[in-house]
């Protein structure tokens, strides 16, 4: 039982998509908490919609929607209720959130947040948003060169935020053909799939999406 | 497959022992890397033996010797080989070493040649050693609760370094009676199992082991 | 004269009760406040009574409660102008406060605003709670072996907290005897004992409490 | 006038060469100390060699190299008095070199022999090798977009290195076609573009370098 | 074009007026934007009059004021969107800034809303205000030592402020002549001075004003 | 008893003067341990007798020679075994030595040894030289407003290191006249009495000298 929490529609996606949809693939279950609509950058039926879609293919339709006010998310007692009462219910075996090392101030607030709500649990791992920080610095990392296109896909869905610069990456679009990409993606982010080239070569794979530990307490199975 | 590194007899026990125990318990190989006979605080043939009774006693016999001088281990090419020959050999599918955080110069050098040498290995914990610095930060947790008792009577094979603080640990032998101890045991460190219970208490479990990843490449099993 | 400040009641003892106890046994006034009532956590009446029993253990009536509000304090003017009132009422030659590395918000925002009210004072301690982060990192330790009794003592006041995992500590009541304990206080968490011979070793003595220094003005006595 | 200081040849081409060709282009002289000739990794003659042609790509003949010992440069008098008297014959204005987060100790140690070598200089930047840790922080870029090409022609040079998984990049060869690369260069690492990508969004320009900075005295131009 | 936000009046003056001063003296606009009118700490009219006075002694009109709240800036959308709007209209080649390490709740947060308002632009940098942490760590350095006096100058306008220690410095006024100053200004800091020798001493010049980067893309000029 | 421990003739002084001075003033023995002669910046014999006449200046003639030599002090056994033969000798109450974080590889080596020997030791304080990084961050100050002028004098006996720019200062002589100075030392750096105003405006106080907390095990007194 796997329960990723982000700050807006799209977060997730963009920092552990490709990890949640290989979970997924192996047959685990896969929660998103999405503590936003994202109103302050569309319409948030338009984003719900998006975020319903982006879910479903990354393979999942356990998406729950946090209340939460864009660009006003806290560290303090709501969000984290917000965020115990999904943990209560889904018991997951690993969590994922926003890292403090970011520059959004929703982001910042919603790691603190997922960390107090995730105290007791067992595994907590952060990931790497397009606006985290710099000193942002990966300990773990997932193989995820069987699932990145699905990653892409996913991203796909946010149509409406397509004018931000990690959607349509940092070249004009078509300037170059993207390495992985696709005909049916031409505006997806080459600044995604150049950190999983980036963190894939720092894990020694093809391309890999990179976290920071939270907390993980590591169980050695019987051999 | 478990390699663990260490610069003197001893460390690799006082930094992960309990955890190498479980993982035998669980049916994995292991096997111990010590790159000096530690013969700057006794007798390097005693050392030995004693390295080689605490060994079986943790579950192994497969304990080899680097060719390093005691106090005088360097990060350089000599240690990084020497370690990197065995990786070779042993293909390990996980890592165990000093932190670079570490008071003792040994253990540094050793940290950094580990690092080196298992540059392209999938999964690099760092122990805790008593030496460690007051910032050694760990973020991954191994429940020792069922193995601790092997970790300390592990500890008890070295005879020759009982006057070592860690081995008397910060009081009087018998002041207190040690909480986990038992008349066989008066002399073990009460401060390593002060540490296990405090990390044991981050972990949320009651033993704990503390380690810094290293590099952690997460696999996702199939459910 | 002292003044220790924290978020909830038991914040302080359990960070830094028994340097306080040992200051009250050489002679020092210690005064503590306490910004919240932690009224989330149980009835305030309550709380505030075992904070009074607590208080008087240690050694001290002199117990002050802020008026913000539990899991709401702020890093902002409001809690800094209540503490910097009770500087300015105790002009104490120490300040003791959370440290800003802490898992919990209030802790946060307490240690926060308590770094900014005593802009000015000469001496300022950030105490481990059992919340603390991982990177907290003591350089500053009261050998607290005379006094740990009065600290576990102390905490036994808080019996309306007795649920929390810092108190029953890291394993069932009783499942080992502690060793510093007796039966007087069967559920006193082994975490904070483990943590005090933990913080011993790194001090050299046996059972210590670490400090962060968030200023030091070191007085020379003459000889 | 511009001075680059690296291990082995390739290094400063992998750090900083699309900044170098740059710098080139605009009409700044460049030189660069190269303190082995990588004679661990094959031929020192033939490494040599490539590094002259790799130069000659970049646009420079001015080409040195120091007179330490492969995988044994040290941080001390050696390293730093001969990265001092090039200092002095070139006066440079700016000096690009190794990071000390760095997991190789031959960068490790060159790093922090040219930041003593350069403590009177101006301006020192610190660029970001393959084997950099992970808490390497950039916080200067350098839009290398309209010499990324002229990088990556120069990397051909070094045929001897092949092998080496920054140069093979993270996939089989030709699995992908390279985003900038073409049939000219099949084996040129997509490690190294995937990172220009991700430095270039960090930077908002299509394709960086980034550097931590070591001093940098910022003029101020007349308008 | 150069902007400068502060929290405060006499912020941007401490932080980087000497900078600003020799901007303007070669040629510069200059825009300061004051997030509040200080009204916590004296009359608002007469700190925007002080405030004005201190602009045209760095040399400009360019002065505009936030509506933020003395001592209750936040590092959310307002002070973000305020921010932004100036950086809108004026288009800054580089931005000043507090910086996140600062004892002060309103620097900080006024450091991380000019962070994230500035996150497209191409050149960020963060000041060392009186109250920074002492782990303010410049990387970044100007020579001031031409126009140190006019900073000493424009602080001379803030006569409301007299009182605080970094005006009045850590001495008895008089007690020592300041080896800068005059007659003209007996109040001024010798805390600043100290600074600006001390940050000279690390930049290699003789007056100084350090700054930690935010993020700086490096232009390099055709020769 | 206090012991410093530098690793060149001037390294103690620029670091601890006044802190030593006030030590002597208050009555307490001090004795200064020298790791080198400091002979690759002078005439050895020369260097030996400056150091002696500064030594005296601050007010102790307990002055010890290392057998290191200069420019290439390690981290390693030989230094830490001089340093523990000293401290065995003296029992010092206190330790003075170089901090880690400094750009001079035989400071970081000297820092590294001195805290490796003094493990056992209850207080370790780390000094701030010239060479310092800028991440040096000071926790603890000593007052040194009524010792700084002897800290002034005692570096006026190194007549022979005038040259170097921590003596010089960051302006030509003569150009302002120091603040604390006089006549008789007109080639006294400005910047170490510009970092002694900083530090002691941070401390509050007029002129302090800051140390990094290697440990501090505090003594509560009684009152």
């Amino acid at each position: 039982m796997v329960l990723a929490v982000g700050a807006h529609p799209d977060d997730i996606e963009l920092g552990c998509g490709a990890t949640l949809a290989l979970f997924k693939k192996r047959g685990h279950d896969i929660h998103l908490l999405v503590l936003t609509k994202g109103e302050a950058s569309g319409n948030p039926d338009d984003r719900e919609k998006e975020c319903l879609l982006s879910a479903k293919t990354i393979g999942t339709e356990n998406l729950y929607f946090g209340k939460m006010e864009d660009t006003k998310i806290t560290d303090g007692i709501e969000a984290i209720s917000q965020i115990e009462s999904y943990i209560k219910k889904i018991s997951p075996d690993i969590i994922f959130g926003h890292s403090p090392k970011d520059g959004h101030q929703d982001h910042r607030n919603a790691a603190m947040a997922t960390l107090s709500a995730a105290r007791n649990s067992k595994k907590v791992l952060l990931y790497e948003s397009p606006a985290a920080l710099r000193d942002f610095c990966p300990q773990l990392f997932v193989d995820v060169t069987s699932t990145f296109d699905l990653k892409l896909k996913a991203l796909e869905a946010f149509g409406s935020q397509v004018s931000k610069i990690y959607f349509k990456g940092n070249h004009s679009v078509g300037a170059h053909s993207p390495a992985v990409g696709s005909a049916r993606i031409p505006y997806v982010s080459n600044a995604s799939e150049g950190l999983a080239r980036f963190r894939g070569f720092q894990a020694g794979v093809e391309l890999a999406e990179g976290f920071e530990v939270g907390k993980f307490l590591l169980e050695i199975e019987s051999k």
